[in-house]
């Protein structure tokens, strides 16, 4: 199979951090035959829009983002062109693929030898320190990208590739099992109606904890036990104790930006439980007490994506069917006006842009 | 064998928290046949003194202790009678047995079902909630006490049952294994010098944070391979990571009630490293960046010593030789007195006190 | 609330090993006031009869039976007394509960302080070590009783209790995460159906080997994914290659007493795969390659039921509504009959007798 | 840095399985040119010989080996040129490196994406389905060569890139802590004097089994706390019983390539004791009775090498002078020579091969 490559393509850009967002008409694309040896060109269609996209944007994070960035990390496409040089044959020309954060970790660091290779020394982060998915081609690296199973839509897979991703993992790291209580905080949101259906894949009783009667509903459509709005609530950790057995829930996961959701989570945890890190409100601090941590033997962990199989596994149940991401379709052209609403809280599930308009 | 037990005795008295210290002579013994069923009695001959202790009385914890309260949770004595109707043989009268914080575990409720009988919804925690062992003749339960190995001393074995317990704990929970950096931070204090020793046993590398040269000069004879004084260090994180193959430390053990010592933790630790929560420092807040747990994957885990199989093992290290409790030993009647020096910080080791003196 | 205690009662008595089986009608009823602390009286309404019984008649284990036993371990019944002096409260008269093989286990031994209590060093199994639920009136122990929710029904539940545990164990210490191929090997059977619904509630996909349309048609209302007749099978092992991913199973449960069935689960088996051993073929040896276990990393591994929470969760899922025990009612009376039909494998499900017929 | 590559090498054939060995002087070297993206040349100083080597050559294992074989997967040399367009650099020209039996694993099927890479469905074995170490030059993967430290001699290196590595594994997938009781049967031996003192460096407590006057001063020297002879012992089960507290083993390393040793080792295990399989006795099945790995709940786990990191971490044990390889020194063209002292049970310790001689 053989596809014809343009000259030129649309893409967004971001001259720098904290600067304007520019759409080109005329920006390069790289021809099959400048594609190094493991590099390939994948034809996007889609792109989910993460909040990283924003914080990245908004230089929220430790590491400058490279400067005339092109975003996004939730890339959908088809593989047009693999580079010369390129031993390695997992994918090939034609294949429906995914483009995540992981652009390319290195697999020789301790890290990648560990199995840990979204935390790679030398990770090349997609649209954040190499270019991304907000624009027509992109470049990939044969060994990173995540074939997509048949039975998905592409733009319903857009939002597994990093909202999915994460939180799968974080139920996965989250040490529980069957049968135990897991509080999705921001379990209407984004990330968090994807954690609701991976948690209750995995056998786990969810409590969603978010506002506002629509996200309710939503929430217990996808199979939350229980819902506290966190709103009309007098205390939500009280509440949540008294649904899981007057003990607490085995685990949270805190998927809203919300510093206040971890110091209540610290309160409603059962001993031995594990709040999850997953929301990440700017500039912030665990404010959880010290003593509390000891005295309930809590562990608080971090995520951050996971590996290149269990990007594969998240992607696997849905698939199967068990998880769906609720998506917006919009245009490539409309990203401003995404961030806009993004920033105004107007987002309701997760934005994928249709890249073609 | 059958012991001569006295009508009163001598016990340390705090009569509620943040009240004053009283030294009584005449405090009634229990007699044996006053004991509930699965209740022995054990004559103390030493208790250690503990940090704990110090917070129980100046009510830095959750729980109002109880009033009237004989504190102290590192107990050695003799079991010297046993309660009617005590139908679990695992000690006898004779026999050298510790007391620890905890007192007695329900082994019914689901933390003890789980193995986790130091998060007992029920515990009696010894000189907390029920007396302690500040006095000649403690109240203990034959499911709960530790027997003592021949080849331990009393005044030496007094402290590995809290701090010791404490400090196998977080290493044993850290999930690192053997050629692991570890961070020891409080190095040359009462916990630190145990969790050297017990890391050491491990065959984890031991880097030992603490200051001045009598400390460092103790922290690499107990087999710590790297030193640093936080005092002289431009940079402790920087060093550590410098020593730690330019990666990190891959735990962190602290056993300072500091604050900052957590903050510092956050950055020396390697990406998926433990950050080991022992140290107290009183109304704290865990003041670590939200993002920085989430980027490197930290996990933060609260230690609150653990179960009875726990204890024995970590006094069987001890037993055997690699781990010994640096200790004075001092009177009973001194303990106002030792209280005062470890509020003024100048308590080398543990204070263990001679229950006859 | 109080109760009637008859002096006398109906019990089968196995009078040794090997020996007969006896229906008494005048077997005495243990009074209140002769239980000893610690103990209660357990009036049952219905028994699951195991296979293990069987075994322990034809003295198939290791242990040689209690003489006169009365067997059975999975009762299901309302305490009607307590005996004297029993201090712990987490059952009082009226409640109704399970017994199951774990009769009493100490509590104190190494096992039971590590939580794992089903391989207590002073383990009295019941309808073994010491009298079981073969009868209308048993003595049981109020520490190792199990609540059994309202939303059970008392047959339904029977068969939970050493069946569903042992199954639920064995798929929780299989390693086993959501989307991963598990092989019940004899998953229409009175085991077997347990765990094919235990790994569907637990988001495993099942993939069913036994035999007959029927067995097929009951697999896969219960939620197994594929059916396997290894009656029909050409090739059982590469089938389930096929059917996972052409890299095969990730866990096998091999409930079927069957020496080839562990054999064949080595070879089907995904690397690092793991094989659950709880069917017990008599006087059967592991027949497994050495070189196949090193080098496809096999771990093979012992199921023998649980902990007191455990079991507790095993019941909660069924509670749930996510599992359920197939069971056909007979009397008490009809035993001996009931060891013949299961000698000769007439039974489906479970057998579940009606104490009081 | 540059080096001379001559046109041709010495080099050790094995013309197919059950063959002759030969050893040719004129095998053609690869040429710096000649090499693909990825590999690298390298010049062997020495190389170790595993029971492997000669298991191959006797054809004892699943896969066939490669026609015209460089045996070998125990090398140490200097890394003498990389292939152009090699894009990694974690090694580079002039490097000392060790090549092991994971010549190359593809990093891209499942397995290598879970970290288990010595499982790779595409590993290149070396010396076995790819040339190895028995020869002057060998082609290897900058992916996969091994740096060895400075403080490591290049035959003191050799023993653990296949013996060191597997028995590390072994004990790390062993679920022992610190403090418990392991058996290596086999301890005098090539595998097991490693053993042994990687069990010691990780804190636990050794049970050395094996025969002779001379290897008991050997294992007790190395770390061992008791010694057994099997061949003097009239119960080696019980004595190890006796020995680890009154309830046996909390894990067994068998190294012996004796099928005898698995039998016994399933008696003298503690209760949820671990089996470890690394000796391989050919064409042998584990005799071990299934009942008894069901009631005493044991975990029998087969072990093949381990991963890139977990490599780095056995050699670094040894740099920091906690394991040696006991070794002799003969020269390539004494190989025929050392098969046959090997096949009579000759050999102690770890022969390691001079290259150059």
């Amino acid at each position: 199979m053989s596809y014809r490559i343009p000259q030129v393509q649309r893409a967004a850009f971001l001259t720098c951090a904290g600067g304007d967002l520019t759409i080109k008409s005329d920006h390069p694309v790289i021809q099959p035959s400048e594609l190094l040896p493991g590099q390939c060109l994948v034809k996007l269609s889609h792109s989910g829009v993460c909040h990283s996209d924003l914080s990245i944007r908004h230089d929220h994070y430790a590491i400058q983002c490279k400067s005339n960035l092109v975003g996004g990390h939730e890339g959908i496409g088809t593989v047009v062109a693999i580079g010369n040089g390129t031993t390695k044959t997992s994918v090939k020309v034609g294949d429906r693929v995914g483009i995540t954060f992981m652009g390319e970790s290195c697999l020789e660091c301790e890290m990648c030898m560990k199995g840990h290779e979204a935390q790679c020394h030398n990770l090349k982060s997609c649209g954040y320190q190499i270019d991304g998915t907000f624009q027509e081609y992109a470049i990939a690296y044969v060994s990173h990208v995540v074939p997509i199973p048949d039975s998905l839509d592409s733009a319903a897979a857009a939002g597994l590739l990093c909202a999915g991703f994460t939180v799968y993992m974080a139920l996965r790291d989250s040490e529980t099992h069957v049968g135990d209580w897991v509080v999705i905080s921001g379990a209407g949101g984004g990330l968090g109606h994807l954690a609701v259906q991976y948690a209750v894949a995995m056998g786990l009783r969810v409590i969603a904890v978010d506002t506002g009667e629509d996200k309710k509903t939503f929430c217990l459509k996808l199979g939350a036990e229980k819902w506290i709005d966190f709103k009309e609530s007098k205390d939500v950790a009280q509440d949540i104790i008294d649904i899981a057995d007057g003990l607490g829930a085995h685990a949270a996961i805190v998927a809203a930006a919300s510093s206040s959701a971890y110091e209540t989570a610290a309160s409603y945890l059962r001993r031995k439980g594990y709040l999850m890190v997953v929301g990440l409100p700017p500039h912030s601090l665990l404010s959880v007490p010290i003593l509390l941590v000891a005295v309930k033997c809590l562990t608080i962990r971090g995520v951050f994506i996971g590996n290149r199989q269990d990007i594969r596994e998240a992607v696997a149940l849905a698939a199967a069917g068990k998880v769906s991401c609720f998506h917006t379709i919009r245009g490539l052209s409309e990203l401003e006006t995404v961030y806009d609403e993004m920033e105004h809280g107007k987002v309701v599930g997760r934005v994928v842009l249709d890249i073609s308009k």
